[in-house]
């Protein structure tokens, strides 16, 4: 299919990353899975799939795997109607992309995986796997029960344990063209704040708040172009910014309303969030009080942070800031970024709270999150960086403080 | 926290339906588990909890559940910060809600339900669920075989069965309060068309089409707010239409292009799809032939439509004619639409194709998508539809025809 496609077509995306970025991610991951004894992985989390294979598109709602041997070609699967242009985003040559049939989709008593363990088995890969364990994403959005029990039964000879996120840990530390992605998409977070702050005004609902800034993410910046993002806009505001995740309604802004902005901007998967909360109006003490805290408290994380440190330094000097100010945060203070997929864009690995055993590392990149969710009122403002050897780079700009309009 | 509030509170969200509906939504479930032989019932589909409760957040990347005892109160169990803001969007009185703490979330050793199946043995819920069968949404996108297997080891005293989409069958019949939602988000799905239509001019980027799409969703229609929608803006565009859901890019539009557009107008998460093919300049005959069957092919279909006719007849007729046109299309021709949530609007019950076993019945309602994927080139038309006693409703009234621009 890619021969008899003309050289020109502009429906075949260039690789984002050289042969050799993609070759050094397989070899990481490979080596990982060497040392939890992984003959094999099965990769189902959609960014995991993107990193490995560049493969992006809206079909992981349908089951798909990347089956990555310790030794070997990768083979990913998918329903065949996407295994069919898989080609224009994936680098993966076409004899690797299977095509399961379309009458396993969405069926009682046969599963997707059934086919592809018997695609499996008839290539000779089920038994040089069985000399190890096979390790699965078990806390993958997009891999189900009644996947993960079809390769149980259809596979007696693998012994499967959980990969424990074993691709998310390699994607913590970035590359510096990811981080070039990350910067570029950025451009496009600071268009869509701007573009949701001209929006809060008394008067105007929510919805026309999430369309604005929808068109903006999409838009992006000049020439570059938005993508779309992991996460809706989610626009706390008044009362109900005592709760992060609720979404918007034709509620009406009004003077003496505060209103939460948390968005990210997207560039080719690569998410760069940001939040900030706009007041229409005097701000109540409450709101003036958490504007301190958290300035402060967020400056005093951001001079801590360093390559070396371990994650958990900066989360204890944000609870003693807070605690100065007679305030605690029983939720995390941020976690990595960098691709998503619906429905989250963390990565589900590094953790900003008191428990977290990790070090931070040049180019690692998280969202420090300082959202506070009291009672009746809510503030947040966050900030997206990346760890250097001596410090931070934060990928936006904007003011560490309540935006009063 | 309800009494707390002042009585004009704006952000409590009426509920959607009567009590009497959501009565009558919790007895058709629970008469279907007494069937199935469930004693009790564990629903994880955002989709599925929102049906029986009302609750509507952005929450679900972190577990959560809703748990349906064939006798007694259902709970629900959510993280500690969306569980705080639950009673804002769900009916569900205060004390059937619990947050679990934030120390459970995204952990390699403990999961969120190892401390729902202690809230629930604490409660004294464990034995009484033990004397039959506890079904589980084996299939739900966020349900992951790690929460899977929380349940197994917490609990051994239960036999955990797939419950095969018990609540999304119960769905699959509308109320009339529900056709009504779907009428309102029909209006937004055809403010969003024309503004998709109306931007597709050459020399413009798909993020630009992509952009107006999305400003169109959410500003809805007049006084119609409009919801986000569980799938983005799909445009296959040129050469790329031979395949569905590619995502979209900077990729302009030339003269001589074809692009596709399919899109849902949502209102309060009920959704009305829509699919046309928009052609830059003189359409190819290839294109022609398409556009020639499909219409044939639509009509005979919606021709043959009618509460007591078995689905797969829809499929035989559709299959029927585009044989008389030399054309085949191996992926169903639909699916029943309604309540949707990222990933995916379809419900995952009905889907239109030869060995489906339901039959159709009034207040159904179904995505017919006639995708033409062929090599190299692409074509769609949609229809979203009610299922009447006589024949069908159309929510849209889009010309069933290539968009000549």
């Amino acid at each position: 299919m890619l021969l008899a496609a003309p050289l020109t077509d502009p429906d075949i995306r260039m690789p984002m990353f050289s042969a050799a970025e993609y070759d050094h991610r397989l070899a990481s991951v490979r080596e990982k899975m060497d040392r939890q004894g992984l003959s094999a992985l099965i990769v189902t989390d959609p960014a995991n799939i993107f990193y490995l294979t560049g493969y992006d598109a809206w079909s992981f709602y349908t089951p798909q795997m990347l089956y990555v041997p310790a030794r070997g070609e990768m083979l990913m699967f998918l329903r065949d109607m996407d295994a069919q242009g898989a080609f224009r985003t994936s680098w993966l040559p076409e004899e690797q992309i299977l095509g399961y049939p379309e009458q396993y989709v969405h069926q009682p008593h046969i599963h997707p995986f059934d086919w592809v363990a018997t695609a499996l088995r008839r290539r000779g890969l089920v038994a040089p796997a069985a000399k190890g364990c096979v390790g699965l994403e078990m806390d993958s959005h997009f891999f189900a029960p009644k996947a993960y029990r079809a390769l149980v039964n259809a596979i007696p000879e693998w012994t499967l344990v959980d990969s424990f996120e074993l691709v998310n840990w390699v994607r913590v530390v970035k590359s510096d063209a990811e981080i070039q992605y990350m910067r570029t998409a950025a451009r496009v977070t600071t268009a869509s704040m701007h573009a949701a702050i001209e929006a809060v005004e008394p008067g105007t609902a929510q919805n026309r708040v999430a369309s604005r800034i929808a068109a903006a993410q999409a838009e992006g910046d000049g020439e570059i172009w938005g993508d779309f993002p992991a996460i809706v806009p989610m626009l706390p505001t008044g009362r109900s910014a005592d709760t992060p995740h609720l979404t918007w309604s034709d509620r009406v802004l009004r003077e003496g309303d505060a209103m939460v902005v948390e968005l990210a901007g997207v560039h080719r998967r690569y998410h760069v969030p940001l939040a900030r909360t706009v007041m229409l109006g005097a701000p109540p003490s409450d709101l003036l009080l958490l504007e301190e805290a958290v300035a402060v408290g967020l400056q005093a994380v951001l001079d801590v942070t360093a390559a070396g440190v371990p994650v958990r330094e900066m989360s204890r000097v944000w609870n003693l800031t807070l605690a100065r100010y007679g305030l605690e945060k029983p939720s995390r203070l941020g976690y990595s970024i960098g691709i998503g997929y619906p429905p989250d864009w963390g990565e589900r690995t590094v953790s900003i709270r008191p428990d977290e055993e990790s070090m931070l590392s040049e180019n690692m990149t998280l969202h420090l999150i300082c959202g506070m969710w009291m009672t009746g009122y809510g503030y947040e403002v966050s900030e997206s960086i990346r760890v250097t050897g001596t410090g931070v780079e934060t990928f936006t700009s904007f003011p560490r403080q309540l935006v009063r309009k």
